[in-house]
């Protein structure tokens, strides 16, 4: 049953300690590192959700964490983590801290991004060099946000013909802090031929503004970058094959989604074991209901119940979806447009069910706590914040329809550079 | 349909700009000072949300809005405005300013209780003041918490025989800055024996501490009260009847629930109209949609036919409940215990319909506006918070419960002092 | 609480005998009648119900109550009675009898029809003829069968100029037994330009299919009408105004929306009555809940205040609905454009929350009762079928568009001839 | 996507024919007498839930399948098919027909109680004959139903000492035209001394009544069986360990209740599919959609979105909880209490979530279909009337609040003989 806090102690929302019974913590040779993270996070996930701005300190403990070249295969030097480890792992941070959990799984994206876009000798070069560097990836890639232009400047002098890029782009998750950007603009007048760009975040012209406070995910960094006239070599446009030269580099999109999958799933996850150790600790019985303990009210037991099982079957569809993943992964180039759309399928089920688990299970624990839970100094609204922000990434009424559109004619979802 | 905010302003929560087919903005002769008041506690709203601690300004907008007396009987040269509107300023007042709207709702109920505890001398005097120094009442009257105790002193010398108040109220609402506070102890050694206590705020030994710091309805000043050899003059203790004298007297806890709903009602409808300004004004649609508008968008078009029809449900069992209350209050003193039941029921029934909706759609709005609308500035997660502490008051669960026994077998509920 | 069944005996699902602190039962000068017709009604629901097929018996107690001229005004000699009350009869008949309501709910809308529609001539004939005939009024006019045709005939030697009507209508419920038949076609080329035609059900040339057989509201008769040359006068075609000539012409959809949400509603309170006296005399506690009597389950108690406010809930926007309906109509032909769309609106929200409350109502009273409720005998699972198969009358899905069309841009619904 | 039915036939529930995409047809070797079997059943399904009573030919169907032996142990000459498998046997077989796939479940459960709860004499003897005999094993052995007596009788002249069966049992499901008959029935005194007894169901004394009448699961012969001076040998009481010798022979219920479960799933999916059907062949869009084909609208997608989701995660979690009874099951004698109390929890989780899955699916296929879709001669409803009936086997309420129990405190449910 894990150790308890002691009474009176505000509980920790991601303290090591929890009910053994609810949870997996085990993450085969990865496992001693992963749980050592996550509870430098928990530390003080509450006090700097209240603050905002950039964890320095936690993005350096990700660092340290040996966790960010999960995702690199084994031929650029990498550990080639199967997809349902490193995503048991992004559950467990966000279960520490979201926002953190959030940048961790982000790197990973931008690793599979240079993966499917890059051209072999780019993926030798910064692949290896996530390793042999620690590099730490952000983004400034929004498929929503259009305002950034590349444009072809001939050699002139000492400078040799090179791309300028311009503009600005939001919602640049990981940006602040980063080794490695990687950054979307459109090549030519095409608006579909947007390519995606590797550069380093502290290239000229390159300016990572610090604008991000939403009302949750608040140490995600996810405000704006700005490009003034950066230069942009030809080598650094990843490709062939690009995003969208064949149906495996369409599986970028996917990857995203399953890591906003698994942000909701672990803020429930900690929202359902902060409720927990509350119970157990602070939790008074109703003065009518007749026990002495709230754990024996039996509105609250079957509290407890609902919030267990909306929470398994979100679990257990993100599982199955992450295995899809994986399967599709190692079919490698040879993975087909339907075989693309049919894990899309899995992936959006899986996030529908996610959302709406998450959304329902960081609302509902505050009615097995209490009107005491609610003091600031606990910070439990933080997980349904976190996940009521993190849940609008893109539109869940597309997505539910897309499902039901294959349902009903077995036609797949077009692949986006969105989500 | 209202005037409409200019694009790229942040709607004002509050803003007395409201879409006219909407919402009803009548309140009969009070209708100029409620709107007036409510602009004004709008417009800093988000902002101090943010801040929490005492809004000294505002408090004062209420004292000079004229609107502190409205529960005072015409006897005793109040208006004697009936429940049900009252409750609707409440209402109105809670979309300008959830914890501002507590505050205004509380000092009626402090004058409700007064008026019901009270014996005529007591009533006279201190609904008289109401009106004549424009007080503002606080509570310390927590009846889930007993650490207060009542002794009596016998004449010692100079100091007549007396009472001495000692001990520590939690959860103590608009206490900060009252004039009176009504506080509750126990008389006697029997803990059914509580007495409702009226006495200056400034009395010796009353000590109002500033230690509310909460996730929501951040600025109730719902904090702690200590009393250190606090004297009460036996007069002060209110009754005959008292607490529990009369079937009448326990209408108190039912004017308390109404305030509750109203809040609850209040964020809702605040939540549905700035939702409504945002999607009007800065709003996109999604970009598989094929619609240029975001209020073209047929999901969208249902969400909101949902919002409204959810918060249309809650309204109608709120006024019915603010009728019946307002039936039973002029039963006087004719009211018997089963008529006070099942007026019971009638509000319990009306609190669990209005919790339910104001949590679904303070939490759904945001699905109408989309990731944008979680920028902090916007502060349009306040409504779901505020509701989520609101609503935890009491027991919902056992409110229901109350409302099945009801149903099953006829049994009304027993009245406590607390809910 | 009323008199209780005995123990052993089905409930009757619709006895006279109910908990008498759940229902009203006030209908004014007509609650005899109302109150003896809901009786004889009742009394074999269950088995008429697994018949199917036409009620003769019970069409004949309908005609024998005195109750088909209420809508009748009392410039044609009819009582006149309000909408209000008009559709808590039919709520109280639904209670009773969900197919012989619906039978006699249409009477009132094809009464309603012919004081819309008709002119002055038309309405004194049809609607004097309604009460000094007793007319029962049946109905072959589904919009959204588009079969029949009405072609001019010039006189022919003897035979003078006419229509002749032709083809097929479907879902006529209570032309079966009718004494007079509304009837919708075409009367130009114009498809909007559909007529409304009153003619006597035995007029040479119309049949009466016994083709219906449906899953719920098994009695209402809503089979096909057959038209083989039918001659029509020149004045059994109602108008001017007719189906689209005013505003006020236009009310006849919202009249008929309004009876079928008071069959959902009905449906919910039979459904809810019967499970609290199944509760009462056979309900047995679960054997680990540690109870005696079924009433005492604390799940049971709440389950059971679930169902009651939703029934409350719906009950109350079915109320402000009609009572809207009634403020339009007494508008005559004043009533404008915009008037008549916000009424629309109303009683959208009404029908969109009465068809989900008595979906969840009539499918959950089994939780409360067990297993043993669902022999046949009972027929406890009438009550959802019923409600199933009238809540898919016209789309609620658009319907809730309708409403969020119109609180987003304040456009009314289009008035249409089927909903 | 499988081959469609003809325009204008009525869509057949469980014809073999189905959207390839949607579901999964392999069951191993076993694919060919499955979908066989299962087409047999599926033919006259909705015709035989009509008239009810015993299905005799379909019982024939299932006896000529060579699948009632699946569960008999290798070492008893059956194929020892892993539980998972069988489960996905069941819910395929709920999918053709409710009603056979209750008794075809139920065949196995009689099974693995004889392998639970027998001497290895016994399970020789019984499990042998169920393979050689082709057995069809029915029950009487309802948990809450305690009228059965068994007396034990002295040797008397030619009549050897034996036991004596005398009373009457309650849902006693497969009963009627069964080879075998597992009975239960107090061995003492103590009425936690309950044993289950083998008899061949045509022994003198016993008599299976045809009196199941019910409104879902209409052919499953639920009805009572009495028991008049029935011998029975003591080598025909089983065991031991009999019902509570292990906690391995405690496994029965958890068994029972996953049959219940892939009901559920079985009726879900059934319905989901000739939703399909009947939207392709039949549907019509919705006049103001704008769309021609009714699988174009925008919110019937929507819909169909939600009814997948609801399946796959309920389908999610049974597969789950079947794994788990897997490897419980090949734990043998040395499975602890603990840890059959953690595999109770994991079905129970898989029931609550498929009872709900299943109840809302089967009720909202309607809201995709229309109104002419409730025709009796679909007999579309016939999904929820058997979920509706299937999910009060037993309370789904205590099942939530033992789920809640053991989340708060690790505290496993205690074994019962019902479920």
């Amino acid at each position: 049953m894990g150790q308890l806090l002691k009474l009176g102690e505000p509980p920790q929302a991601d303290a090591v300690i929890t009910p053994a019974h609810l949870v997996q913590r085990d993450f085969g040779p990865w496992t001693e590192a992963v749980e050592k993270t996550a509870a430098a996070l928990a530390a003080t996930t509450v006090e700097r959700d209240r603050q905002g701005g950039t964890a320095w300190t936690e993005r350096q403990v990700l660092r340290d964490s040996g966790l960010l070249k999960l995702a690199v295969p084994a031929a650029f030097g990498g550990p080639e983590v199967p997809w349902p480890t490193i995503y048991r792992i992004i559950r467990r941070f966000a279960e520490a801290d979201s926002s953190l959990a959030h940048l961790f799984g982000f790197q990973h994206l931008q690793v599979a991004s240079v993966n499917l876009f890059g051209n072999p000798e780019q993926k030798a070069l910064y692949l290896g060099k996530t390793v042999s560097e620690n590099w730490f990836w952000g983004n400034a890639t929004n498929g929503l946000d259009n305002r950034t232009t590349l444009t072809w400047r001939e050699a002139d002098g000492d400078d040799p013909a090179h791309f300028e890029l311009n503009g600005i782009k939001s919602f640049c998750s990981g940006a602040t802090g980063s080794d490695m950007l990687n950054v979307t603009a459109p090549r030519s007048a095409d608006p579909a031929d947007r390519v995606f760009i590797s550069i380093p975040t502290d290239r000229a012209g390159v300016a990572v503004l610090n604008d991000w406070d939403n009302l949750g995910q608040r140490q995600t960094d996810s405000g704006s970058v700005t490009f003034d006239k950066v230069h942009v070599e030809p080598n650094e446009v990843l490709g062939p094959p690009g995003t969208a030269g064949t149906p495996r580099a369409t599986l970028r999109t996917l990857v995203s989604q399953l890591i906003l999958i698994e942000i909701y799933i672990g803020n429930a996850q900690s929202a359902l074991l902060n409720a927990w150790h509350y119970t157990h600790e602070q939790g008074r019985p109703w003065f009518t209901s007749g026990v002495k303990r709230a754990i024996d009210d039996p509105f609250t037991q079957q509290h407890y119940g609902d919030l267990r099982i909306a929470l398994r079957g979100a679990i257990a569809l993100a599982e199955a979806a992450a295995r899809d993943l994986q399967q599709a992964w190692e079919r490698g180039d040879a993975l087909t447009a339907e075989e693309r759309g049919v894990l899309a399928v899995s992936i959006y089920e899986a996030k529908i069910a996610a959302a709406r688990a998450a959304l329902d299970i960081t609302a509902r624990i505050f009615e097995v706590m209490g009107a005491r839970a609610t003091a600031a100094r606990y910070g439990f609204d933080r997980f349904w914040r976190n996940v009521r922000v993190h849940t609008l990434h893109d539109s869940l009424d597309y997505k539910l329809k897309d499902v039901g559109q294959w349902v009903l004619s077995g036609e797949v979802p077009t692949p986006s550079i969105y989500s």
